[in-house]
């Protein structure tokens, strides 16, 4: 191989950044065992030194409720599925997959019931798609932001899911001609169900068993799972057990009583679906310090229901200026995408924000621009599908703060 | 939302398959739990139900040798992280992060320390990789064939891996102008090391700290390793510890006394790094059965070192014809490709066969064209670097076998 020419050394980060030190073997510490280390195993676990962990509030039920992915800790684009947010109606059932069944029935030629068996005979796909929970930084929205990236963005994670498209099992069934909705139901104890237009579910919804490249973790719906790339999380139906294909919205409960915006004059949003386009800096965040002035790398992570990410830009100046985050390859439609951008922090108070923009033309607005439509509600969780430009604010001490 | 036209219901599958049953409500079995299911968790585990492994034979020294991904069971390009293949030539060393230093020395301007931290620091990258041991498939050279997917190429995965370019860190210790390659060490108890070329080291090479969105595992070399993307696994240094900018091939352990290609006439090829294209049938494959004639989608890996796949041909007529595969998104270089292309079995005994094309034009070769150039060699595990069109055998019974 011939030598490639010899680089520039004209960026030192460490000159300054204070990353590295000078020094030679004397100075280098690394204690290299003297006995073979551990064995290989089946099946393998993370280091005993790594503690990221989900955070949930505790319940009275511990089964109901949210726990939130550690977004700040995150790396690339997909989340490790033991990290994966949760949001329970219910608790994560135990289901046998050689027992469970998936039954498509109602406006239909002929009902069918298929096995996990039966649906992994069918063509499957595999794609990469956030999901995200349209109550996610809705703390936010009230004004009471939570303190790091996991407390106030963390109902979001990315997956690359697998399994087949609705679209296959539904023409086996053969929909009739009054058939314009269905109502997927999941095989958990509080049955949550929801209704879904049948133009969205011949487009691109998944009935997946899989995901990063293994069975469906039980808290995202073992053995199988609705996924509605870009859609409300509630709608992607877990331990999915029946769909019905019906003429009109069923209004479950979980499209009536939740899961609908409040408008100020009182009215209700129905079927608020679709999961905007949204970004947040994840380093530096909230609950980091920085070590004094010096280079910094801003990271973050961008998606949008709609498409693709095409543009982050990023403040560094409280919003007096702007300039483009790069994008880390692969851009995805309805997936997370990392975004960098290089920082040199000269020790002042600041503020950190980014915007995205998707490949509709769509841009992230501001809370105010959000408020000044949608308003404010009392109570502490705020409206759902808000998703506006977050701040984090840099002291003079290295702290980053959510105010 | 407006209505969709109605789909076509020319095509089911379950009239071909016999998946999925015709039936209503009374046929459909699936238990709805009656109380709340598991509470959330702070890091989430697989089902009870699954058993996917990792497989290895036994050794006296138990830290040292391989183990092989379950490539049948695996869905999408993602490997689990916990089914990721290992090899270890002296264990899995535990280390504290917070104690590892990365040296940079030899023919430098200036040696630098860097601890992990200020790693981090540094402008990141993440890219889905494909990481393949050079004796994967060896077994399939000699003539011995593993039974099944997992015992024939089980030894390539692919993750999403994070970290700095070692080109950032080589600019930073400033390369002097009689450097022309490098020695990487391991930390582990066996200070695994390999010589790179600089021209590689400053082109797409890693330092990564980050593995499917969270840190390394402990088995793939946490908290650090050389990732030196489409080269053979051996050169991806683990518990990287140490890099020494020199000024020749040091000829280490590793590349003088294995990890070099055995020619016919007795010399030996030195630094054979590129993995070369290779593709492999994991459904349905060897220690698999059909349940009788009928639709079957066939599915698959492909990969190539020196880029993107962007061609996947398979036979089920024993290699009389050939159809392309369809290609799931995204393709990316030096990543995992998934392939399928539904199939009709009539109930026939044949076979089925894959071959890869990757985007210099290079076609994945038979296994007597290698032979033909690199012979055959007494023992059990073949040469390195073999990538020949792998062959599973239908059976009329459906069974599927590697010979």
């Amino acid at each position: 191989m011939k030598q490639q020419p010899l680089p520039r050394t004209t960026r030192r980060f460490f000159l300054a950044t204070g990353a590295a030190s000078l020094g030679a073997l004397a100075t280098h510490s690394t204690d290299i065992p003297q006995e073979l280390g551990a064995p290989r195993r089946k099946y393998g676990e993370r280091s005993s030194y790594e503690t990221s962990s989900r955070v949930f509030r505790e319940s009275v039920t511990p089964g109901t409720g949210a726990s939130r992915t550690p977004l700040q800790d995150l790396y690339g684009i997909i989340t490790p599925s033991a990290l994966h947010f949760e949001r329970h109606h219910a608790g994560v059932p135990q289901i046998d997959p050689t027992q469970h069944e998936l039954l498509i029935h109602g406006l239909v030629e002929r009902p069918l019931v298929f096995t996990l068996k039966d649906l992994r005979r069918f063509p499957s796909v595999s794609h990469i798609r956030f999901v995200e929970c349209a109550g996610n930084t809705g703390s936010d929205h009230a004004g009471r932001p939570g303190a790091d990236p996991q407390r106030s963005h963390g109902l979001v994670s990315c997956s690359e899911w697998t399994g087949v498209p609705l679209k296959t099992l539904l023409d086996e069934a053969g929909i009739t001609p009054k058939a314009s909705w269905l109502v997927a139901e999941g095989a958990d104890a509080s049955r949550l169900a929801r209704s879904l237009p049948l133009a969205k579910a011949l487009d691109d919804v998944l009935v997946a068993y899989g995901q990063n490249g293994e069975a469906l973790r039980p808290e995202q719906g073992y053995p199988l799972r609705l996924l509605v790339p870009g859609w409300e999380g509630n709608v992607n139906i877990k331990w999915l057990g029946r769909i019905q294909i019906v003429d009109q919205p069923y209004m479950t409960h979980d499209e009536a009583a939740s899961y609908t915006d409040f408008m100020p004059d009182g009215k209700a949003r129905a079927f608020t679906f679709v999961m905007e386009a949204k970004s947040v800096i994840t380093r530096p965040a909230g609950g980091q310090r920085l070590d004094g002035p010096g280079f910094y790398e801003i990271t973050g992570m961008a998606w949008s229901g709609r498409g693709k990410i095409s543009r982050v830009e990023v403040s560094t100046d409280e919003g007096k200026s702007w300039r483009d985050a790069k994008l880390n390859d692969p851009v995805l439609p309805k997936a997370v995408t990392r975004f960098s951008l290089p920082w040199q922090w000269g020790g002042e108070e600041t503020a950190l924000q980014s915007r995205c923009t998707d490949d509709t033309g769509y841009t992230q607005p501001t809370r105010e621009e959000l408020v000044a439509v949608r308003g404010l509600r009392p109570g502490p969780d705020g409206f759902n599908h808000y998703n506006g430009i977050k701040t984090w604010y840099v002291h003079r001490d290295g702290k980053v703060s959510h105010e």
